[in-house]
């Protein structure tokens, strides 16, 4: 069976100038390969009629499916609608469905009188299948041309997954005979990269040619592995799929943190529903970041209870009783310090587990004692904390977020190791 | 003189299935913008080796400058820089400073004895500039082949960023007589980006041939304005700019919010500062993220002293003392308890500023009365406490950021409104 693949354009100036980040491409792409099509490129291109029409020509050379996003507002730097329209040889009208959409979004939600430019959001080209937003008022389009399929899409986040969902992921479906692309992805923690490799080189030289491994490296010290498995049964598939992936976590077991593609701080919901404990944190460097990772996931109201971000010494005494005399005589950076946060978090707020730390993250406020990129961490419960100091290096994000990675596997394997 | 153009390929099959966010292309864009380097296509292509050259092919055709980014991993799944070996024509040698790198890093940082991939990782093809990685164990490297230049990179980001910084942009800055790009942009909220459109046409239409305008919506109703100028001379060029963004300021000032290309947690920071005052958060439903963007800002331990997280109605009663006759008559989502909230914050943490919100994000936890997306937010002092109940929709993490963005722009206005 051909492997069905996908080209992504995305249009904008704001992608190349890099005041946005590209986050669409990822989600369309996990989604494409949950239905079987293989994302072969990716391209972003300016609000450049050449550069757009070079990019449609090259992609519908490569690829069967060609997803845009982008450059459909209502104002003027947005070319996209009117030079599609030229490209498949239509011309502008009126798509009813649209129109009632975008009157209903003003009339109801914005309540504000339309003005003319809103008004064109609802024109299409007479040769596309309209695909109504539900989220805004710009219309997505669908194109067939010499057997390929083109569809275009806004560029807010949401508005294109709603399109997807509801009409673009079903309408490829049914457009194609998919192949099955199957993942089953690992997470492990305190190896790298090479040292993996190293270790799984017997297993992986022999893989059948149908299956692919990719090594993931993360923030903190985590390594993600994702086997990836193509084939026309998907049960067959699976079932070799799941046979090597078997056989992977146990070359790995000295290592695995779970057997599954699944955020950290999920995981760590899971294992404390699973026990039903509570966990709350005590973050002085982080400012919030662990609590944010950890509320992130749907359903943390079950296990975690909260968080006192204790970015000022005074918020470290008065709230979590941390003595006066430990941070004038070690310092707020001090395993005293960071293990005076935990037990406080734990007789505040009364979870079973505790998180705290405590760190320089940069640029300033560094010394030569105490660098910066210095952190200490404090993972424990009421009858025990341990500590750890670690340094990190370079800039004020990442150590934030190493920090946070950090902590929440020293508290996973804290939980793991004390059952 | 002629625009300098660049194309940025980005090599890994991790970006092709969603697996991670390229943010390289991103930071890479906006650092080449800086220096005069107009990004005018951006692809992303696997592991694939037919894939990488036949980008090769086509980006050196289009752009003067191809930067490559990532596939220089010790692992199998890594084919890249044997493959610019044989497109540049070159054989594999081992750099030395590269393997000094390689060594160090394993004798004083990893700790563990190398193997045979790590030293690999020192090997470079003999027909480039070996541009050394501080930051990590792959080398750069940098090839000119037809008047063109090509950079390879690591992936990770701040390994490549090191190399950036250090070496590449002050080459390319060497190599070329770059035109001067200029960017201003500005911050505006409660308008949408057609109104804005409308209300700025005729300014919009008689810009020069050299400016351009871009609108960039963003979460929570605040909106980027950015105008860009492309010329010879840099004085010139700003003088000129500088004019038509006054011009450009005047026309939106009833909704401006503020004049240059900040965030708005680094505004606000701004503002305290200026005023001499400090901040504090207490926060259910945003779940530290509040807190988490006022201390991505450096620097911001000089105005905010910390944060109540309180995600369990316990510690809404026993930490930031809401009576709990209030939560069980209105609900933890209301504007009495979220009164409280913030009331209770200003005592606990002596802040002169408080934020606090409670909310339901989603996806479960939605009642008839009080659907999901349902937001209370409180900003204000020790004198008077401001609240506002907002109605989102979609998914718990827009949910989550739409509330921050609405809390930190309703503490804005308060400043300013309550001076």
């Amino acid at each position: 069976m051909a492997k069905i693949t996908a080209s992504i354009i995305t249009i904008g100036d704001e992608l190349l100038i890099g005041q946005v980040v590209d986050t669409n491409s990822a989600w369309m792409a996990q989604e494409l390969n949950k239905i079987g099509v293989w994302v072969q490129y990716r391209i972003a291109v300016g609000d450049v009629k050449n550069d757009i029409i070079s990019a449609l020509d090259e992609e519908s050379k490569r690829s069967h499916i060609i997803l845009i996003t982008g450059g459909l507002g209502p104002t003027a730097d947005d070319i996209t609608k009117p030079l599609l329209c030229e490209y498949f040889g239509g011309k502008m009208i009126v798509d009813e469905g649209a129109l009632k959409n975008v009157k209903n979004i003003f009339e109801n939600i914005i309540k504000r009188p339309m003005i003319e430019s809103n008004l064109k959001q609802a024109e299409v080209p007479d040769v596309c299948n309209v695909i109504q937003n539900t989220r805004g008022t710009a219309p997505g389009m669908w194109f067939e041309k010499d057997g390929k399929i083109f569809v275009s899409m806004p560029g807010v986040p949401h508005e294109m997954q709603g399109m997807m969902t509801n009409y673009v992921l079903q309408h490829l479906q049914q457009s194609f005979i998919m192949p099955h692309i199957l993942h089953k992805t690992l997470l492990v923690a305190g190896i790298g990269e090479s040292f993996m490799a190293e270790m799984i080189k017997d297993w992986e030289n022999v893989l059948p040619a149908n299956m692919k491994l990719a090594y993931l490296p993360n923030y903190g010290g985590l390594l993600r592995l994702r086997l990836t498995a193509t084939g026309d049964d998907k049960n067959e598939t699976e079932t070799e799929l799941n046979k090597q992936f078997d056989q992977l976590k146990k070359l790995v077991s000295e290592y695995l943190v779970v057997g599954e593609d699944i955020q950290l701080e999920a995981h760590i919901g899971k294992l404390l529903q699973q026990k039903n404990k509570t966990l709350a944190t005590a973050e002085s460097c982080t400012g919030g970041y662990i609590a944010h990772l950890i509320t992130s996931v749907a359903g943390s109201s079950k296990y975690f209870l909260g968080s006192i971000v204790s970015y000022a010494n005074e918020v470290k005494e008065n709230i979590l009783s941390v003595d006066e005399n430990t941070i004038s005589q070690h310092g707020a950076v001090s395993e005293e310090t960071v293990k005076q946060m935990a037990q406080g978090i734990l007789q505040k707020i009364k979870s079973d587990y505790a998180i705290a730390v405590s760190g320089i993250m940069g640029p300033d406020g560094g010394t030569a004692e105490k660098p910066v990129g210095t952190v200490w961490i404090a993972v424990g419960d009421h009858q025990k904390i341990e500590t750890k100091k670690m340094h990190f290096r370079f800039d004020r994000r990442r150590n934030i977020e190493l920090t946070a990675m950090n902590a929440l596997n020293l508290l996973r394997m804290f939980i793991v190791n004390n059952n």
